[in-house]
C-alpha cells in the first residue's frame, strides 16, 4: 500500500489556501458584481472540490525555483476555469446533480448557468493572461478550445460503437488532460521554468490525466458502488465505450466481437447486459490490460518528475509523486 | 441630410477585408477542429453583419499611427467575442431569428451554440492577449464580464418599473457600450497610442455606443416598421422600460405617472397601450429630450475625434465621424 498520509495532509492544505483566494477575489468583486451573479459564483465555486489543478499550478511553479504567494492567484484561474466548464457541461449533459448539491443550472436555471460560466471564462482567461503573459495564455486557451472540440468529438462519437485506442486517449486527452497538462505546463511558465522543464511539467500532467480517467473507467466496472456514488456500469448504461472494452474488443474472436456490438447497438435495458459485457471484457483481459496501460502512465509521470531533482524541491516532488500514486491506489 | 457615400464604402471595403481575415482564420483551424463545429462556427460568424467592432480596432490603431494589416487579425477578435455573445444571448432570450436566419441555437441546438461561443471565447481571448498584450488584455476581459454582469442586472431590472436615467445608462453601457470602448481602446493600446489618445477614444466608443442605443429605443416606437423590421412599441411589449419612456416619467404628473406605473405593471396584451404609452411620451417630450442625449453624445464623440488632427489620418478621421453621424441619421 503506498504511503497517502503526508500527499493527502499537502492537498488539505494547498486546497485550503486556494479557497481563500478564491474567495478574497470574489470578495474584490462584490461592490460592483450583481447579487445574483455572486450567489451563483459563490455556489457553484465553493463546493467541495479538492483543487487539484491550482495545486499542480503551485506545485509546477515551485518545482521551477518559483516561491512567491502570487502563484495561488494563477492557481484559482484553473479552478474557474473548470468551474466555468462544469456549469456548461452540467447543462449540456442534463445532469442535475453535481457532488451531492444540485447542479448550477438545475438551482439557478440555465441562463444564469450560461452566463456565470462566461464570466468565469473571461475571469480565467485575464488572470493567466496577467500572470503568466502571452505564453502562457496561448497554453490555457489551447486547451480552452480543445476541451470544446473534444465535446463535439464525443456528440460524434456517441453513435459510433467501433472506437479505436487512438479515439480513446484523444477523447480523454480533450475531456481531462489539456486542462491538467496546461495547469503543470503554465505553472512551470509562472515559476520561469525552462522549456525543458515545461515540457517534462507538461508530461507528468498529461500522464496524470491520462492515467486518471483510465482509473476512473475501470472503477465504473470494477468499483463498489457504495464508494464511487454510481451504479455498476454506469458507463456502459449511458453508451460510453472505455478503454476496457476497446481493448477486449481488439482481441475478441468473431462471436464475441458480434455480441458486444450488438449489445452496444442496443439503446434500451442495457442494464441487464452490464454484467454479460463485463464477463467478456474479463476473457480477453480488457481490465487488467487497461490497467497495466494506467500503470504505465503513471511511472511516465513519475520519470518526468527526473528533471526536478535535489532536496529543495523534495516536497513538490513528493506531493506530485504521491498524486501520481494515489491516482492508481484511488477506490473512489 | 449627412453626406454618406465615402463612409459607407469604407465600412464595405474594411467588413469584407474582416471576413477574409475570418475566413483564413477559419481555414487554419480546419485540419484540427471536429467538422460540425466548423460549420457552427461559419454559420454563426457568416450573416451579413456589418463588422462594426472590428472596424474601430482598425481605425483606432490607424489613428494612433498603425500602420500594418496584422491589426485585423485584433479585429476579428472582437467579432468573435461579440458572436459569442449572440450565440449566448440568443439562448437566454429564446430569440429563434437573427439577421433573418435561424439563431445558432435553433439549427444546431442548444449544446452546440453554447459550445460554440465557449470556443470563439477563448479564441477571441487568445488573439486579443497575443496581439495587445496583456493591457489589451485586461480592457477586453473587462469588457466581457461587464457585459454578463449586465446580463444579470437585465434580469433582476425587468421586474422593476421605476427605473432612473442613471440605471438606463448603466444598462447600455453594459449591454453594447463596454465592447465599442474596448473596440477603440485596444485598438489604440495595439497601435501604440499615448495614454491620453486611448482614453479619448474610448470616449468616443462609449459616447457612439451611447448615441446608438437610445437611437435604437427612439426607433423602436417612432421608426418605420417596414424599415426596422419592428413592430412599434415593441420594447414596451416585452416590457423594456426605455429613456423617453424614463424622462418623461420623470416630469410626467402624478395622474399620467401612475396610469403609465399601471400599464407597466400589466403582462398581458400589452399592445392596446403602446399608442397611448406614446401620447404619453410626446406630452412630456419624452422623445424630442432622448434624441437631444443622442445628439450630445454624438457631439461628444466628434469632440474626442480632435485629439487626432493632422492629414496622415483624414480618412480615419472621417470615417469615424461619418459613423457617429450615421447613428443619428439612421432609420433602421
Amino acid at each position: 500500500m503506498v504511503q497517502m498520509e503526508p500527499f493527502i495532509a499537502a492537498v488539505k492544505v494547498e486546497a485550503a489556501k486556494i479557497d481563500e483566494y478564491m474567495r478574497a477575489d470574489l470578495a474584490r468583486l462584490q461592490p460592483t458584481v450583481d447579487g445574483l451573479l455572486q450567489e451563483v459564483l459563490d455556489y457553484g465555486l465553493f463546493n467541495g472540490g479538492k483543487r487539484v489543478r491550482p495545486l499542480l499550478v503551485v506545485l509546477a511553479a515551485r518545482l521551477c525555483g518559483n516561491r512567491d504567494d502570487e502563484v495561488y492567484r494563477l492557481g484559482c484561474a484553473f479552478e474557474y476555469l473548470h468551474a466555468a466548464t462544469l456549469f456548461h457541461d452540467d447543462i449540456i449533459d442534463n445532469s442535475e446533480m453535481r457532488r451531492g448539491k444540485q447542479s448550477v443550472h438545475k438551482k439557478f436555471g440555465i441562463v444564469a448557468a450560461i452566463l456565470a460560466g462566461d464570466f468565469l471564462h473571461a475571469l480565467s482567461m485575464a488572470t493567466v493572461g496577467r500572470l503568466a503573459g502571452g505564453r502562457g495564455l496561448e497554453v490555457f486557451c489551447h486547451a480552452t478550445t480543445g476541451m470544446v472540440d473534444g465535446e463535439f468529438m464525443q456528440l460524434r462519437n456517441a453513435t459510433k460503437h467501433n472506437l479505436s485506442e487512438l479515439d480513446y486517449y484523444n477523447a480523454i486527452m480533450m475531456k481531462t488532460g489539456l486542462l491538467i497538462a496546461a495547469a503543470c505546463e503554465v505553472g512551470a511558465i509562472y515559476g520561469g521554468g525552462t522549456a525543458v522543464q515545461a515540457k517534462a511539467l507538461r508530461d507528468y500532467g498529461v500522464n496524470l490525466g491520462c492515467a486518471y480517467q483510465i482509473v476512473d473507467d475501470l472503477l465504473d466496472y470494477l468499483g463498489d458502488p457504495a464508494k464511487t456514488g454510481k451504479a455498476v456500469g454506469n458507463d456502459l448504461l449511458e453508451g460510453k465505450i472505455t478503454l476496457p472494452l476497446i481493448l477486449s474488443m481488439g482481441c475478441a474472436d468473431a462471436k464475441d466481437k458480434t455480441r458486444l456490438m450488438t449489445i452496444l447497438a442496443t439503446t434500451t435495458e442495457r442494464a441487464k447486459y452490464v454484467a454479460e459485457v463485463e464477463e467478456l471484457i474479463k476473457k480477453y483481459d480488457g481490465f487488467s490490460t487497461a490497467r497495466q496501460k494506467a500503470t504505465d502512465a503513471v511511472e511516465k509521470a513519475l520519470t518526468a518528475l527526473q528533471f526536478f531533482p535535489g532536496d529543495k524541491v523534495l516536497y513538490e516532488r513528493n506531493v506530485l509523486a504521491g498524486l501520481a500514486r494515489y491516482v492508481l491506489a484511488r477506490d473512489k
